[in-house]
């Protein structure tokens, strides 16, 4: 049984807010949780993640005793009732970790030597985890956001992601200013009337904007491209998901 | 003011049964609604929609009146109260439309004169929404369901698809048997282990077949593929969403 402190607490994680104040975030199920336990206990990682404390049901932590051996001082036995109330799925599934949020800095030489996401203003927490699945998929090692962009750490975010957030690093900071940093490196985004992706010289070094949902790439950042690119349309449609959009072009520029 | 039996009937079309019994759907939103409005009135549309009630904020339906024009007699004003109360959205977005659900037959020229869509077991109504939105993009005209897909009557599925259900076509059929009807092209799938999709040549006559989030293509579909393809990775992510596999693909096949 846990405390209704601590209720309230695991509870409290499902806002931003409380997240900034304690610097921990939620992980939730069965495949996440097992991919936290081996990422905590793989000496190359491409990160280090701390755990802060386990919650499973008691099938799941009989399932997992040699993974959870290493962790049995902060491994708690939930009820299923007790795992509802402190879950962001409808459906809960089995394990709850609590995490650290992360420390980490940005590879300068990684950004220089391949591409990199940057993501103005990306509203919705499933496709900022969309996204970073994609950049786990493609091998991209860091994804840096607007300051306004979605939380990293929401529920959403981290259950879309399927695990990447152990791989790719995710900063927040001014877009303009990191762009400022790195001017050495061609800045690409896809806008209406821009020339063909499939039919265009990618560089391969360089930074690619992804802009929000509805309003595209922000006035601030169109001036700062120095290649327009756009995915051809043979239908209708106005446009195409963010996250979608961003799968489309992350192929193009590994593969084409 | 809407009677209490027209708000219980309006609810229980948020339920895939009480769709199917009265063959009526709704959907959603300012832009949605003004999309089905100007699709009604265009004699080029792709397909009719039949529009059987609108509801809409007094606000909205002043904004629209020449659009609502032909429709006055079934035209309904609603406060947001009630609006909430019919809606499935978490914030409703001033109109909401009722239409019939669609009576079209698959377009055998098109699919033998281009690549088709063959979603096995789609489950996330999201995820078939957005696949109906890159067909859209790509100009894609048929999409061919497994009998356990999503429901495109879903309202997150129609909400997913911005507008794309007006032009592109879905069928829900046995896709081993409508593979047989169309022996003459090849079917394609992604698995892995399969030849790089960017280093293939592929044929543009084909079908192709979206597996299921979780277990991928199944069985009977594995056995009737003449190609198997990869969207090849680079990282460490076990696999792509079904969706954004779906956009790289269709993206593959439109432009390489």
């Amino acid at each position: 049984m846990l405390s209704k402190a601590k209720v309230k607490y695991l509870s409290s994680l499902k806002s931003k807010k409380f997240r900034q104040k304690y610097n921990n975030f939620v992980a939730e199920g069965d495949k996440i949780a097992i991919e936290i336990l081996k990422n905590a206990q793989n000496s190359t990682a491409v990160f280090t993640t701390e755990i802060e404390a386990i919650y499973g049901l008691s099938e799941w932590i009989e399932n997992n005793t040699s993974l959870l051996q290493p962790f049995q001082a902060i491994t708690t036995e939930v009820d299923k009732v007790t795992l509802q109330k402190i879950s962001s799925l409808q459906t809960p599934n089995q394990a709850l970790i609590v995490l650290k949020t992360f420390d980490y800095s940005p590879d300068k030489a990684v950004i220089q030597s391949d591409f990199t996401l940057l993501l103005d203003e990306i509203q919705d927490p499933g496709n900022l985890g969309t996204i970073l699945r994609i950049a786990d998929w493609f091998g991209i090692k860091n994804i840096i956001c607007s300051k306004d962009c979605a939380d990293l750490y929401n529920p959403k975010t981290i259950q879309a992601t399927m695990g990447a957030f152990l791989r790719v690093k995710t900063f927040r900071v001014d877009l303009t200013e990191f762009c400022a940093t790195f001017k050495e490196l061609p800045v690409y985004g896809a806008v209406l009337g821009g020339s063909n992706l499939f039919q265009t010289q990618l560089e391969k070094k360089a930074l690619i904007v992804i802009g929000n949902e509805g309003k595209g790439i922000s006035e601030s950042m169109l001036q700062l491209l120095t290649h327009r690119i756009e995915i051809p349309a043979n239908g209708q449609a106005e446009s195409l998901n963010a996250a979608i959009a961003t799968g489309i072009i992350c192929a193009a520029f590994r593969n084409l």
